[in-house]
């Protein structure tokens, strides 16, 4: 695989770039940020310190990562998508703000799970889970956790559905469902989605 | 009329830009979009390749343009707007979505039309058209065609009333509507609203 | 106090940056903006003409602030929040909207009161004042005044409850409320949270 591409514009900071990133035009990853192989982080997104990227993922342009986010293999982080990592920010400037911001103790961290989309423009707020191949629409604002395969829309996000791996919805039915796109089969089990067969990304576990 | 400008922090990879255009600090412009003439492109926009942009239209700081959008003349696209162009987003690099990105089949253009005005922190759907002098509020979350002179809110967007090319709020009264800014005149069929006389943008048709 | 800190990649087009105040890359500030003590503008924060920002303000990355807009000392700007001045925008470029953006007279200023926090990609709509204390929730959208010490969230934005200077929720029982975190104390008179005694924020009033 080849090394990793980075614009002229770009700031990098991280030794750990995975081998066949490309990052592009005025990004700026932060040292102590670690970015996996193979993923393509696009113009002017901002990765800080203490993220951490999988394998393969897509970052578009403008999306905003903060410290304590983690982005697992396969994930989409679709054009100006903001994580987040304190539910109640102050200034830490303010004086009386100065012992919160003291330590780390505030920095709830989120993860993004495998194959999951983040819709452009999506907020996702701080502490959560998004599942595995969970969908999260354009412009949803996530304040609780999502649960794999599951697909949310709205402020605040709500769940309308659920998508397979390949993102096409799902029609539950009496307990299994299977894709109409793709063909994988699915069980259902009080409303959570599992995949009869394990959904397999990069059949090579060796980059 | 004057050549473009363009700021000297500014990446524009395209040869088509307009006479009397101006782009700003750290705005990147790919190779393929084209740009009309007498348009305002502001600080750290983005616009893909494929795009296109036509006469006298204002882009704020922060806009993300992707692929297959087209902008019509005069129309504002408010800071930060995010457009998009796939429904059901995954990685690309997910070796099993490669043959879905391998095409453009996946791609779903969006046209704003002559006039129209998308607020600040918008995001437009995919696969839409939004009418000419229409007006998305700021935050709104569109998820459906938008019809012209038709005033969208909210997540997800929905129709509050009807505006003025000038973007005054529009009074319906049995069947037309006088603005009582500009006093266009309007008539009002089953919802649609029509201007009487064909709203002039440039009197010159060549720039 | 230290002299203030520019990254090698900012544009500061104003000599009126405070000391101690940091400016990280791709931020841009124009001519005209005037930038208090000891603040922090994160990543590709872009801060227009006209612009005041008071004491120990935190602009997160990516944020977008427009003429017209003042923030007081002690705010937090969450990461991609927008402000706006135009409720009824068009593209100036327009020939028959010229006679509107020839003078100014369109914008409609908003001021973000004393240790406030905006939420992640909040929206801000023009004309407004959000009140001392307050806190707008990520991914708000706000089109109405927010009071002090006030919580919103949602689109559009509406109150939920109150929130502390040190940002805990209170409880309002009988006409007061006492934070269970740093136990300052309020009286609630028709809504309204007045704390009972003043909340300081910078003990010296000279940097």
């Amino acid at each position: 695989m080849a090394a990793a591409y980075i614009h002229p514009t770009a700031l990098v900071e991280t030794p750990d770039i995975g081998a066949g990133t490309r990052i592009w035009a005025h990004v700026h990853i932060m040292a102590g940020a670690v970015v996996g192989p193979d993923c393509n982080v696009c113009d002017a997104a901002f990765i800080e310190s203490g993220v951490r990227i999988g394998r393969g993922v897509t970052v578009k342009t403008g999306v905003s990562i903060c410290e304590g986010i983690t982005i697992e293999d396969g994930a989409f982080i679709g054009p100006d998508a903001v994580f987040t990592n304190d539910l109640r920010p102050r200034s830490p400037r303010l004086p009386f703000m100065r012992e919160k911001y003291a330590t780390k103790r505030w920095l709830e961290p989120t993860r993004v799970g495998r194959g999951a989309s983040i819709g452009a423009n999506a907020t996702i707020g701080p502490g959560l889970v998004i599942g595995e191949w969970a969908m999260v629409a354009a412009g949803a604002v996530v304040v609780r956790r999502v649960a794999p395969h599951v697909l949310v829309v709205g402020n605040p996000a709500r769940s309308i559905g659920h998508v397979c791996a390949c993102a096409q919805r799902l029609t539950l039915d009496q307990g299994r469902a299977v894709c109409a796109g793709c063909h994988r089969a699915y069980v259902v089990n009080g409303g959570a989605v599992t995949p009869v067969h394990p959904i397999e990304t990069w059949p090579d576990a060796v980059p």
